[in-house]
Formats: structure tokens, sequence, C-alpha cells
């Protein structure tokens, strides 16, 4: 598939990614759904409205005008019919009628510098997850000891969190550092700007069509629900935690601000990426998941992610960690299954995460605290610094893609720089 | 005050209430706001788009009209006007605008009887907090012994956690009773129907204009915040609560079902009520908070609240709690300041609740856990039945009201019948 922009070969954004995000531009503030092909913007609220694709299901009502929920909501077939008409319409061999017209092509597409992204959907509930096995087992570790490590629950069903959706906000928001209760380890707790300011690398995903409260979402349906992935960076502030979460679990130690990258990558575009995963049977020396969270087939997905992180004093972001998508003990799939197996409704754009990333060597940690081991193994960087937490004026990006056989799929970046608690 | 109408003496819904609802009928399925009189509705958005009342702040856009997320955006200068020119509107002696029209009252009243409710506010986050010193108490000491019960942090910030927004629901949904895994104390988990459902009695308050991102509400602008009070029934699974909770929290065991009343009273109907609640300080023996926690001025609301039984053999409910909202230990306020202290963004709509409200005696607490003492105790029932958790069929209401000095606020009820599980 070539489209017909002069893309480069290797370009993560071709027309096997073109992933979805809501955008705005200086002559219309309305915000509107469009994909992204190369550094362009290609406006799919004008496509509807012009009648070069037809959305089923849709009924009258315009689907891409606004946020991205009508179009989630419609589920699998329209999502299909939509990506593959746009592979059509924007590749060099297909049917003409968008490229052929300069009128079509000079509005209907937009420089990607000239947009203002904006959240994808409103999102209705967020809920967190738990799922890396190593990053259970390095905060095991650090706080219980090496024989305690996983919680008992932890291999039997992917232990997760409600989590705040109103501070879910686009990359490139400053997150300004919280204040709240801290605890010395030999004093009455004090109050102040958090000193442990952290980061968590995750995947998440947003809920397509849902269900009904009370039906829950069988395992085997629930990729039909999962409508595509960004990058997450869940902040956290560890001192805060760490006060406050026995035994109610994490609060405002995360609830000030979770970033993620504007561009949604569609679950089809991920369908050649996936793989096996760690095998949770006998074989591997796990318990075997009950029936409702039983999954067939390859349930991981091989997305090569990245923590950098650019300080004030330095001119470009230093990669501290990289890690792996698929180092996911419990899929998007089972999330989902657990999550609505007590009849728990899921809405579209729901937006659920992963939780922290983490490979088995050290320079695959998805957090600070395990990169530096609890502050204990300071991060030397090129400009001489040392990093344990985050210092005010850092930058973070996160940033992910999957690569194989000639095909790359970006998911783009999720920056925030740390601005002075107020 | 008296209204046009003729409502009994000690009516818990007379002009000195004017709880404030969304409803739709028959004729009209809009949804719409209403106050409750008596048992009559009045129609604001009939009273506004017939100009019989005028809200500042507002601009051309209807405020009635939908749910109350917009009238909630506007604030206490909103609030204090619209509620006032009701109170005129809807008494005996004031301004005869509506009450001489008999068009007006035709068409801008409906029989309670005669019309649907709907949740109150789209719900954007709710949270649930864990404010009754008891409940914490209780909770503690059966499962960690009396010299444990509290935790270490809880005298010093009102521990709370993120609910789930999505599963929230109007009085009168059937509550399904959800599967989930649970775990034998000599075995490995299973999977099926909670067999210890439960319920928690809780006040909830709905949030006003709210606060951006990194911008905190202070203690003492907290109350300007709080637009009103309705009660909320926190479903609980308390199997599969115990086995998912450690270390993230609640989440399936609450998830599948938060019930609240329709009518949310206003702050202002409240202020009567106000009373001192237990001292934060060293003359009761209490860490004194953190600045900003502190609280000047009477910080308890005396609300006195009550938990009903009807099983399936039953003809009426029977009371088997009595409790008040006067035993929380953290306010509304002090929740929201704390909600918000670390830059997390509330928003009008938001529900926040108080977390089971028991008092000090066993026919006060607000959940079967505490009311049974884990099941050990089991309650007796006129029909010669027991309980200790719920069985399918069960109905449970929770109702509440405030009295003094001849003036009756009430919440009226929260109602849920359990429907076996799917």
């Amino acid at each position: 598939m070539t489209s017909f922009l002069d893309l480069p070969a290797d370009s993560g954004f071709g027309l096997h990614n073109l992933p979805y995000g809501v955008f705005s531009t200086a002559d219309d503030p309305a915000k509107r759904v469009g994909v992204r092909l190369g550094d362009t913007v290609v406006d799919l609220a004008y496509l509807e409205t012009h009648g070069l694709i037809a959305v089923p299901g849709a009924g009258r009502a315009p689907v891409f005008h606004g946020t991205l929920n009508a179009f989630m909501a419609l589920g699998r077939g329209a999502w299909d019919s939509v990506r593959g008409r746009l592979q059509d319409l924007l590749s060099a061999d297909g049917p003409d009628d968008f490229r052929a017209s300069e009128t079509h092509r000079a509005s209907g597409m937009h420089p990607l510098e000239e947009v203002t992204m904006h959240l994808p959907a409103e999102i209705g509930d967020y809920t967190d997850f738990y799922s890396s096995r190593q990053h259970a087992t390095n905060v095991g570790t650090m706080f219980r000891g090496p024989e305690n490590a996983l919680m008992p629950n932890w291999l039997h069903l992917p232990v997760g969190y409600h989590g705040r959706a109103s501070s879910v906000v686009l990359s490139g928001t400053e997150v300004v550092r919280p204040k709240g209760q801290q605890k010395p380890d030999d004093g009455a707790p004090v109050f102040g700007p958090s000193k442990l300011l952290d980061i968590e690398l995750e995947l998440g995903f947003f809920v397509g069509p849902g269900n009904e409260l009370g039906s829950p979402i069988p395992i085997e349906d629930a990729r039909e629900h999962i409508f595509g992935f960004v990058l997450v960076n869940d902040w956290s502030a560890r001192d805060i935690q760490k006060w406050e979460y026995v035994p109610l679990g994490p609060f405002l130690g995360k609830s000030f601000a979770t970033s993620i990258s504007p561009w949604v990558v569609p679950t089809a575009a991920l369908n050649p990426f996936r793989v096996a995963g760690e095998a949770q049977d006998a074989s591997a020396g796990n318990p075997e998941p009950l029936p409702y969270l039983r999954q067939s087939g390859e349930r991981s997905l091989d997305i090569e992610l990245a923590v950098k992180l650019k300080t004030a004093q330095m001119d470009e972001a230093e990669t501290v960690a990289r890690s792996n998508a698929r180092y996911l003990y419990w899929s998007p799939e089972q999330q989902l299954a657990h999550h609505t197996v007590n009849g728990c409704n899921a809405r579209p754009g729901d937006l659920m995460a992963s939780g922290t990333i983490s490979g088995e060597t050290e320079d695959s940690y998805g957090s600070f605290l395990e990169l530096t081991w609890r502050g204990t193994r300071p991060i030397q960087l090129p400009s001489g610094e040392t990093r344990t937490f985050l210092a005010d004026g850092d930058s973070v990006v996160l940033a992910g893609e999957a690569v194989r056989d000639g095909v790359r799929i970006s998911f783009g970046e999720v920056e925030g720089t740390i601005a002075p608690a107020r």
C-alpha cells in the first residue's frame, strides 16, 4: 500500500497505520476527527460532509464532528469499513474521488504543524491496571522483599483500580508538581510539594461499543470492543502515594495528571504484531486462569517502547529505558473481560491502561522508582546531571512503535514537562 | 413559608427543601430539571421558557433543559437567586405570576407519580471516601484486631478512592447480583455469584463550579462548590472485594452498582442543621489536621438516616439500622479540599460520597458487614427469616431526613432490589 502523498518508505504513519485523533484549526475551531498520514492530517469531518466516506450503521447523524466517541460506539463493522475506504482513498492507485480534486485536497488535508490536537474522546471512566509481572515483582520486592513480591491474587486476576478521568490530559500539557501529605519515617505527616515525582510507562486502549450494566463482555468477544491504543504516562507522586494508599489504593498520588498520546492506533493496525506472551499454565509454572479469563491465540502485542528524559540543561532527550508491550502478562482482552465480569458497564470512550510496563533487565523498567531502585541508583545523564526522581523543568517523552516485515506502525509520543509546584 | 399547594405541616418537601431532580413525562420525553414540592414536580424548564425564572450568569443558553450540570456549574450566586425566586413563586403569599395562571399551573406542574426520574447529572467522576470513624474502626477491628483498627493515616486525611461513574444508577434500578472471583481460606480461587452481598449507607454531594487542573480549592471556599446532597447506597460484594483489593483498593467488589436518591437537597436547605462534629484537636485526643484541612465553624450535618430491609416474604420494610450524618469525622468541605489539593480538577456534576456512616451503637451501623459482625450475628426479621448478607429478592431502602424547630427536610429514599446473578 503506497499513499499518494510522498512518504518515506519507513514512515510510521503510512497507510498501514492511519491512527485517529481529534483536532481543530485556526480557521475552524470546531473539534473534529482526523487521521494522520505522514505529517498530514486528513479531515474526516470534511470527507463525511462531502460524501467521500460513508459510515455503516451511523444513520444520518454526523460521526466525525466532535470527538471519537460516536465512531467508537459503532463497532468493528464500521471501523473496518472506514479504514478500508480510507486506505483506498489515500492510496496512489485507488479511486481518485479525493486525490484528483484540487479543492478536496486543499480543504480536506492540513499540515500537522498547523492543527491543534485535543483529547481523542470524552473519557467517561479511566481504569488503570497493574499487568506487568516484572513491575509488580519489582515494586513488591522493594516494599516486601523478594519472597513475598507478588501478591497472592496477582497471577489469578488482572489487578486494577479506578483512576481519575477529569485529569487525563493530552501530550504537551504541562504537569504541575503536586502538593500533598507525606509521612517521614520518623515523624508526623507534613504537607508540601512531592519530592518523589515519577512516571509510569503504559499502553492504554479505548473501549468501543461496550456493554450494558449487568451484561459482561465474554473474553472471546473482548477484542471487538477495543477501538485502539495510545501511550499513557501515569504520573505518580510516590511520597503522597505511599502515605495515602492503604487500604483503598492510589488516589492523590496519581490524580494530578495522566498524559496520553494524541493519535489512537487502530486495533486492526496492530494485528500483525501479535505474539504469544508468557504461558498462563503449568508449562510456565503459572496457575491457569479461571475460564472467564482464559484466552486462546496470541495474547500479546510486540510494541517497542521507550522512556526519554530531557532536563532543562539538555539539548536533546536521552533514552533512559527501553521496554516492550509484550512483557504484559494480562492482555487488554483479559482486562476488559475481568472489568465487566461483575456486570460493570464499559462505555464508548472509556480508557483502560496497562499499568507500568517493565522488562526483565534493569534498563527496561518503566518507572524511575524501578530504574533507580527507590532512588538508590541515580541515573547518569550526558549533561553531567543525575536523576533519581523528576526535577522541575524535566521533560519526559514516551515513544512507541511496532516494526515487522518492513511495516512500521508509530504511536508517536506523549510528552510532559514538570512545572514547579504552585 | 407556606406553599400555595396544600401540604401537610410536617411535609419533608416544603418550601424549606425544594430539592432538584431530573425528570421526563409521557407527553414529553425530554429530560429537564424540576423541583419537588410535596408530591408535585415543578418544571423549571417550563418556568425558564416562559420567563418566570431568570438565572444570573447563564446568558442565553437554557439551563434547565437536560441535566443539572449546567446549573451546578453556575455557582452559589445563581443557586441562591433561583432558590429565592422559587420560594417566592411557590408561596401562598408571594408574587402571583405562576400560581394565578391556570395555564402555567397546568403545564408547569406534574404529579410526582406521573413523572419518570433520571440521574440528576452526568457524573464525570465518582469518588468514595471512608470518613466515618466508627465504620473504619469496625472494619479494622474485624480484620486486624482492636489495637490496630484505624490505619495510621486515617486521622490525618480523609481516605478515599476513585469509584466507577458508569455504574451509578438511580433509585429503583434493580441490582444484579455480581459474579466474580472469590478466594476460600483453604483453596484456590473460585468464580461464581457473590455470597456476601452488602450495602453501604452513605451521603453524597454533587460538585458545583469546581476547579481548573493545577488550582486546588481552599478549605474556606469548599462549601461554595457543594451544590447539594443525595443518599448513596454503595453496594458491596465483600467476598469479591476481599480477594481483589490488595494493594490497589476496591474495584469489582463495588463497580457493579452504586444507587443514589433522585432528589438533590440543596446545600442551602441544610445550613440550619449544622452541628459541631467531633473535635479535631488534642481536646478530643485527636491530631490537629494540617492547615489545608483545618475547618472552622460547624463541620457536620445533623441528618437522620435509616436502613430498611424488605425480603420477598415481607409486606413492608423493617428498619434494621438508624444512623446520622453527624457521625462523619471528615466533612464534605474537607473531602473536597483534600481531593483537589494535589491539583486534581473537580467538575460540575462530579459525585463524592462519604463512605459508610456508622454510629457508636450496634444498631447504628451502616452495613450488614458491621450489623451482623461479619455474619456472626444474624439479623432477625419479623417474617421469621434471618439475614447476614443480602438474598435474591431482598429490597434495601435508605432514607434520610433533617428535622429541627418544626422544619423537616426529607431526602426521600434510595431503593434497590437484588436480582439473581445472570
